[in-house]
């Protein structure tokens, strides 16, 4: 858990040396949008921008419509694991020179149809033309009266939950880009916007799946200095398309767990004492967590089962990058480090 | 006038048919940033997105840390144009598979310098890898007490003001892109910051000129069915450095404020009897207004002299994106069209 995280090491050489705003409440990494006290008020404000470029280089999105619907979703998910409110989003689109007009028409109705489902009004933005097509947007939020959801905070003891079952961000990406050795599946996750704000009173710490479970976990362990250990077997917590597309392709399934892409739930703890909140805020809201396991004091040591070896969560998140991206010697890999 | 504007066609393809926000004060194109009002208060948000990306594809920005300067400022530029305190700046950056350290070290210290000359916090962003370097800010600002300055309420016998001399955006570029007929020229702007936050109190109307002073002139005019008389000889507003530019190229000066590329100055209206309000606000903070001309009945029509032709501005916006980006072909299509 000391080794470092190379998509950190590429944040630091940019970002090194800037020294953030003195109304900011957080510091890097700490939570998924950046937070800033407004002035004269006990209003925060949440910003968080979220590209999707290499989603869409890789082939992982194709769809203009998905593209679109991503390029909202990514960032209303940052906005849900601090638990805003949602104020509105920015865009900012570079289109290829050849973009024709059903490229235009798809990525417009994506927008449109995810801004609406967030309740994330697209408020602005920019066009450019380049070489390839991508989208940058920028969400913000509001955090009003309660304090805001972080990275930070949880205690050993503390329960595991996730907003819903996990894998299918995994199962989709294995689906797209090992089309030969895996089914197709749906995807087109909502961001859980209002789980976050009702977990604004009972959780400890939340952070969204974006880059998948198990890179979720090993950056809430680096956070809080603590441990996690799943008790939940695999199975039930994995989305069913997730558990059928693993089977499908004979892989195991915790391996629809690890992948750099997620499935856009909030991982979330909460104190043994609140979980009874938990279950209440969840019962009237028609939502049912999905509890995984316990933080624990073992720095850095994620447990799949409370006496299984320990997982090494920086290997499984390097890996992708270490092996350059190539999808099946990753898949290897993976297989490899679960033995 | 009513000749549609080309970057307009394109946006209203992308973003035609989204809602906006009930909260947001600005329709698009009102303003040069988003303006929202904040719940249960008087505090306007201003959000802007504006990303670097053609000028580094066509060569104008090559120098790594005048692209992470250029990152920061076309952003608090138009936080400029609404009057507004800066908040903060979020950077999202794509860079190439073989990014050197020194790209790296150069766009981290022109990003800083530029947030810490323009009081505007990097507060977070995003990293992603990509086939060519591009850079996409998204800055933050808040209007207190006071209307925020938007690009609409400009009357005739208004008086027309930039905070600067104008053109070395133009002179800037044409060096950069006809070396060989065209001398190099310096070019770090400044975002007019303080000058945008003392004309909220006098100024009928503001917007950068990011995109040159005729593209300005044009959208004004067309957001305020007015006019624009530039009484004012072109030598005295022009930078000293754009009129050596002008004369060292053989081209007409007035030539230096055409084209798409803007000095990121504001370009603002004052009522008659403001003036007196502007000149005092002026000399406290050591800053002169350099006076243009006046603001006119004749909808959509700009004129070089009170007495002089009608200028087809728009013909002049739509001209570089007409030639397909060919700057010797653009710099011949406005010497006839100022013929």
């Amino acid at each position: 858990m000391t080794a470092p995280v190379r998509e950190h090491g590429l944040i630091e050489r940019l970002a090194g040396a800037f020294r953030g705003s003195p109304s900011q409440l957080n510091r890097r990494h700490e939570s998924d949008a950046e937070l800033l006290r407004l002035p004269g008020s006990g209003v925060v404000l949440a910003l968080t921008t979220d590209a999707v470029v290499e989603e869409i280089a890789s082939g992982l999105y194709a769809d203009p419509w998905l593209i679109g619907w991503m390029a909202v979703t990514v960032n209303a998910s940052d906005l849900a694991a601090v638990g805003a409110e949602p104020l509105g989003i920015l865009m900012s689109v570079v289109l290829p020179p050849d973009a024709s007009d059903d490229l235009v028409a798809g990525l417009r109705t994506g927008l449109s149809a995810a801004a609406d489902a967030h309740g994330l009004p697209l408020i602005g933005g920019d066009t450019n033309r380049g070489a390839t097509l991508s989208l940058t947007g920028t969400a913000a939020g509001l955090v009003d009266g309660e304090c805001p959801l972080t990275r930070c905070g949880a205690r050993p003891g503390d329960r595991l939950f996730a907003t819903g079952w996990l894998g299918l961000g995994g199962a989709y990406a294995l689906g797209r880009l090992l089309p030969g050795s895996a089914p197709a599946v749906a995807f087109r996750p909502l961001a859980r916007l209002r789980e976050g704000r009702l977990l604004r009173r009972v959780a400890s710490c939340a952070m969204d799946t974006s880059d998948g479970l198990i890179a979720t976990l090993d950056e809430l362990a680096r956070r809080n200095g603590c441990g996690f250990s799943i008790t939940a077997p695999v199975e039930p917590v994995l989305h069913r398309d997730a558990l059928r597309a693993a089977t499908a392709a004979h892989l195991p399934p915790w391996l629809m767990l690890a992948g750099p892409h997620g499935e856009f739930e909030l991982v979330f703890t909460v104190p043994a004492d609140r979980c009874d909140a938990l279950a209440a805020a969840g019962a009237d809201a028609g939502w049912a967590p999905v509890e995984l396991g316990v933080v624990t004091g073992e720095r850095g040591i994620v447990r799949l089962g409370a006496e299984g070896a320990p997982l090494d969560t920086t290997r499984v998140r390097n890996l992708f990058d270490e092996v350059g991206g190539d999808v099946p010697a990753y898949v290897r890999g993976l297989e490899r480090l679960s033995g």
